[in-house]
């Protein structure tokens, strides 16, 4: 250690993690499910640089999220940031290229960085699954991604997940019917996002006067009137048998206030078109509380959640923003898309015991019993990695079989392969079954095993029929 | 436009790219593969974040590289900037937790970031597929990156390709030879690590006096006299038959230098492996003429390359780096490993014609003929969905079916389905052949079409066959 004053120490900058192996399985797993869904739907990858100008970032006179992006300048003085969603930066690929097909769907799996305070589980780089359609007006659109979605959810084995959707549109009416200006909308749909978290009782109050939250801070009240706060209580507390029926009532309500019949309308549209593809009541329903904060949105929102872990709120949200695009220099184009929140999922799917997962890809170790025999180790990885069987040969430094397994343990594999001199004179190996008797956990900060008691298996085979009995003792798991 | 004054002009950052669909089909297909074969061999994937503390990026008194790095502070004032490799991170997050398995084999394939100035194919974001195994100083760690990279290639129909290996150990060996002091190894390294492009010649006049590059500039020498540039034309032109011969003939050349025991020993060891894993002197040779730019290393040094294509460089290049952990509080531990260049070796297959790609995911294409038939194109498209076929029905704007056939070929789709009033009132589907006579060609910007003649086949089907009848013109491609 004479040279520890030079060293760095190592550590994270505030805000960010290390995805571990254990955790790392497990997105690749969601992300490989959820492509596989959508590029059925017809959605194509794309990528797009992690560093955009400012101004593209911002617009040209900076909007929300100004503070939380990284910025920085180029070599050549360009102000820059790292992008903060994956929606600005499609907006600005599709004003860019005219001879993008139109339609345009594309899915992008990505980071993003957001400077914002972190906390318990709120990370400032965190990956987005995005899946988005430019180019079309058509329901029929936001209903494919709310259908798609609804298949990945059940690919993945989401127990019970729930789609709500609304329509910015009858937010609008909303506004309207409570007799509020439309410079009042964006005020009142940030607050209403609050009802699932904070409840009615402290969104009337920041509707209203305002309110005291848990840890004594002020949050100042919108200053409606009680006629105002009573129609918008009105409306969110709706409720009707099944997407029929909340849309019956909503129609009622609503009845001859302007801009009422279209936003129905579309509504229905999205009801028929789902109740044909055999989406019922039970998976999507209509839900007037729904109102989504982001600014952007014209047309239809929806949010999928899981009811048996409602703590960790969305795992998928998105809606129709047809103004997107204009903000760059070109024409209007209307968009519709959503955002799937993958370390969130796999969070609640972990908690929910749906996910289990590993703590490396390997699932045969091969011993060294004996330094001198690494080639036959070599070649025994050789004959099951051609089988497709993931083999891992030990390669650390320690001599003694106790200790090898006890990484072979720490790394999770299933089956062990013991070949000393002794069995290489007979033309045998020994299998030992390690998986036996243990199970594995993992946390968002990597894997740990619960060891339920050891009742290792171990067998003696021939080399001929080494790739058929690991086969069969990986089965038996 | 009248809002046009408001309008962000749509752009990239200089150096940046954007990857359209057709290229990022390459790129996943290219990853899923390399991922496949790197898991079968036991190496698990791992993600560290995008922005690292600058000490971590640069050690403590900044090295190389330093001008490259993209740099910020964060909202609390933290110095950090965005990681230009997946080596460093690695190091440092192996000096971090304690408790990691070791050996740590992990994969990693994510972006990196280099500031330097941009030329063509040359970008300021990359992505990058790197493997590592941290915790041994065992050759078999090394021939296992060789091995298993020799496999991903093999996999991904690379015609040809090579891998050349030496160590750093031998050119160690090389500047004693020559008699030169150990300080002036890595620029004579740096200077070795050029002949592939420049040739012989241009070498040793930057190891002599120096010399006027094509572009005019002056490229200083490094004043070696004739005696050492002798010693070292010795070895790089050195030659053997096959790896076993090559090895003689440096044991022979090296015979009594301080440390040519070892080293040799190293490159037979690696020979022996190799050759027990029936790996020949044709995909895996010993070259003298190797030396790779970095200073890091400190053992056996590789690189994959295409004869076919030598203009592309090497497309997967690593080495043994026993002193980069070490660079952090903590101990010394032994690693080794490479980098698969995903989008270089995508623009050379590309280029030898041996990938090929789509615009898009979608294999059928579902015209909407009438807009009052939309549940119906749902219900087809989604049976064609649940048998796994990509499909995707037309939500443009343009009513005419011509319009909507161009765009099925500008999505490259291979069949389209054609449902009117009449097909539906006979139960039955018309199916149209879009693939016959076309040829998708894809650039590193793209994806364009060629046409070859168009020879459309069509047939009416019941819509019970749908399904198989879609299934049978799809593979008859």
């Amino acid at each position: 250690m004479s040279a520890s004053d030079d060293r760095v120490e190592p550590r994270l900058v505030k805000g960010f993690r290390d995805v571990l192996p254990g955790e790392m399985l497990l997105r690749n797993r969601v992300v490989a499910t959820a492509r596989a869904v959508y590029e059925r739907y017809g959605f194509s990858p794309l990528d797009t640089p992690a560093v955009e100008h400012l101004d593209v970032l911002l617009g040209k006179y900076g909007e929300q999220g100004a503070k939380e992006i990284f910025r920085f300048e180029t070599p050549d003085g360009e102000a820059v940031g790292l992008r903060f969603d994956l929606t600005v930066p499609l907006a600005r690929l599709v004003a860019q290229y005219a001879d993008l097909p139109r339609p345009f769907r594309r899915y992008q799996v990505a980071a993003v960085w957001r400077g914002d305070k972190p906390g318990p589980g709120r990370f400032r780089e965190f990956i987005q699954f995005d899946i988005d359609t430019v180019g079309t007006a058509q329901t029929a659109a936001d209903v494919e991604i709310i259908a798609a979605t609804r298949e990945v959810l059940a690919a993945l084995g989401v127990p019970g997940f729930a789609i709500k959707v609304s329509s910015r549109r009858l937010l609008d009416v909303l506004i309207a019917y409570a007799g509020l200006p439309p410079a009042r909308a964006h005020d009142v749909f940030r607050v209403l996002d609050k009802l699932d978290k904070q409840g009615l009782e402290a969104v009337k109050l920041e509707l209203t006067a305002g309110r005291t939250d848990a840890s004594g801070d002020k949050i100042p009240g919108l200053g409606l009137d009680t006629a105002a706060v009573d129609r918008i209580e009105r409306f969110v507390t709706l409720s009707g048998k099944g997407r029929a029926g909340t849309l019956a009532a909503v129609a009622d309500l609503f009845a001859g206030v302007a801009g009422a019949e279209p936003a129905t309308a579309e509504l229905g549209r999205i009801h028929d078109q789902l109740a044909a593809l055999g989406i019922g009541d039970d998976v999507v329903a209509f839900d007037p509380t729904l109102a989504r904060g982001l600014a952007y949105y014209t047309g239809p929102i929806f949010e999928a959640f899981l009811p048996a872990a409602p703590e960790f709120g969305s795992v998928f949200g998105g809606g129709r923003y047809d103004g997107l695009v204009e903000r760059f220099k070109g024409e209007a184009i209307p968009a519709t898309g959503g955002s799937l929140g993958v370390d969130r999922l796999i969070a609640a799917l972990l908690k929910l015991g749906v996910l289990t997962s590993r703590a490396s890809t390997t699932d045969v170790f091969v011993a060294v019993l004996d330094p001198g025999l690494i080639a036959e180790y070599q070649a025994v990885a050789a004959s099951l990695r051609s089988a497709g069987i993931a083999t891992e040969i030990y390669l650390g430094e320690q001599r003694g079989l106790k200790k090898q397994l006890a990484y072979a343990d720490r790394i999770a594999a299933r089956v062990a392969i013991l070949l000393g001199g002794d069995e290489l004179a007979r033309g045998e190996v020994t299998l030992k079954d390690l998986a036996e008797g243990k199970r594995q956990v993992v946390g968002m900060t990597g894997a740990r095993e619960e060891y339920l008691g050891a009742r290792v298996a171990q067998r003696a085979v021939p080399r001929a029929d080494l790739v058929a009995a690991v086969r069969e003792m990986l089965a038996a798991r």
